[in-house]
């Protein structure tokens, strides 16, 4: 991993610096927001895949900051919303936004950074990055909508919960990658492969966040151990545990799920059950899977450092603890 | 005013279709709250606008309906989101898409109304629409910021009064027009002249709204009378009086205005002196200006009937009751 390390140690000050440049110049109503949710310890992912692909793609230019940084803020812009509206109390271990700012500067915030980060991508004066950017987006927002309207109905449909997050996290990173790649200036075959590589690496992300919420304490995550149990959330490991273990009564988890009823030990019952079956690790199991998809599409990439770089993230994806 | 109505009768319904089959295609949690703000009785002024500087500037094809409809979805996603951080009560005189269908459902679904005018825009793969929507989303998100940070530390001061209302309402305007023209492939020249237009329409336009607060019974205007005072809201008619009228208390009143704290009798007092002071028409003389300024700005079209549908719109835009 000493590569991947290093290219985020070269890169993420510039990235960072580009960050705090923009979100300085908000409005001081939102900014205080905006500077809070950026500065609150994100991997900058979305970022380093934009550049990697870049490079990869063979774009030489020092140009890339404002299309890389558009998806951290688009990112950044969910979050905010989406906090405010799970009336999530932390995030990244931190005290959620609308508890400190307000909900009017938080929701103004989202909006505002949704505004920049699309506005950042039009920079270029590139139909490509404009539209990939919009579509990324618009399906960012679908996504949200859709895991929202799940868990007012929950479901042990494994289908629909791969829809949901495709769309809430794979499909800004398959965007992330594809920016890159369209930066560069890649056929449509090309751009088509990076964004392969960003859906499959985006799907393996969200389901290691889905294991790691009921593997790790709050300490390393930032979250509350079974965090999304008790916020009524159907992910991976709860479906592999209904999937496996007959005893359990579905329809009374359902309910209780939808109506945010469990109880504390029914929640201690679930989640020593899902250690038990080791269900956390079959899901990063299936993670497994799809980096190994991921890593696939990049075999059409001339070998040099950002391949190597793209292939530690992916593992990292999968190793990762918080 | 006949070419005008009659322009309006012609093209609204396919407009309406078009918004309306958008509108359709949203997920179920939300499909429901776009098509009751789209259905709520807009004039659907900003889509007439992009069509017409679009036939003005020679634009003879019929694929306009995703452009000039993207900036009635932007309007539509800003009312959805203020009205909520606004908890206001009444929107076109229904009653206000938050009361209707919950917090979640608006806020989403004014996210899910921003993305789909964006990507509408990006459909035709031209980045200078991209562009110029990208501009307009930032300026509105700006506009919006601003008023809600100045209705938290009101003032008297008619220049911050004029920005605020040129952000969050002309530069929407101005962006519908110059789009307009964009589709069309026109100049920069013709384009800013577009603009201009745009932005001085939409001051105008503001100033009408403002003075018809202070001038309108409910029945007309959805709103109740003198609303933007009882909301603590500094517009130009409290702005005028508060210049001409030295008897009164304006640290007290203005303190009023940030605490919400201001009596009915007080209210009625400054509604009656507004009355009095004619301040409401005042305003409507100081849009006047703005709509001969707008009026200006067609001298290089051509002349026919998008022009003259275009100086009947601004002089309309003037007369307005509602």
């Amino acid at each position: 991993m000493n590569e991947l390390l290093r290219y985020f140690q070269r890169e993420l000050p510039a990235i960072n610096e580009f960050l705090d440049t923009e979100a300085n110049q908000l409005n001081g109503l939102v900014k205080d927001v905006a500077k809070h949710i950026i500065g609150s310890g994100g991997k900058r992912i979305r970022p380093i895949l934009t550049l990697l692909f870049a490079r990869a793609q063979g774009y030489t230019g020092t140009d890339y900051h404002a299309i890389a940084c558009s998806l951290e803020l688009l990112h950044s812009a969910t979050l905010l919303h989406d906090d405010f509206l799970d009336d999530a109390e932390l995030r990244r271990g931190k005290a959620a936004s609308h508890l400190v700012f307000g909900r009017t500067e938080t929701i103004l915030a989202g909006d505002a950074l949704l505004a920049l980060a699309n506005e950042m991508g039009a920079r270029y004066g590139k139909a490509r990055l404009s539209w990939l950017l919009a579509r990324g987006i618009m399906e960012t927002a679908v996504g949200e909508i859709e895991e929202i309207e799940f868990s007012k109905n929950p479901s042990l449909d494994r289908d629909r919960y791969m829809e949901i997050i495709i769309g809430k996290t794979a499909k800004l990173i398959e965007c992330a990658c594809r920016c890159g790649a369209a930066l560069a200036g890649a056929t449509s075959e090309q751009e088509d492969a990076a964004g392969a590589f960003g859906l499959n690496l985006g799907i393996a992300f969200q389901l290691v966040d889905d294991a790691l919420d009921y593997a790790s304490p709050t300490s390393e995550t930032g979250k509350p151990e079974g965090g999304d149990l008790k916020e009524g959330k159907v992910t991976l490991p709860l479906i592999l545990l209904m999937e496996e273990d007959a005893t359990l009564d579905r329809e009374s988890l359902l309910r209780g799920l939808k109506e945010g009823s469990l109880s504390e030990s029914e929640c201690h019952t679930i989640l020593t059950r899902v250690r038990e079956g080791r269900f956390s690790e079959k899901t990063r199991d299936e993670a497994a899977a799809y980096v190994e998809k991921a890593k696939a599409c990049l075999d059409g990439l001339a070998p040099g450092e950002p391949v190597v770089v793209l292939k530690q993230a992916a593992d990292f994806v999968l190793t990762r603890t918080k």
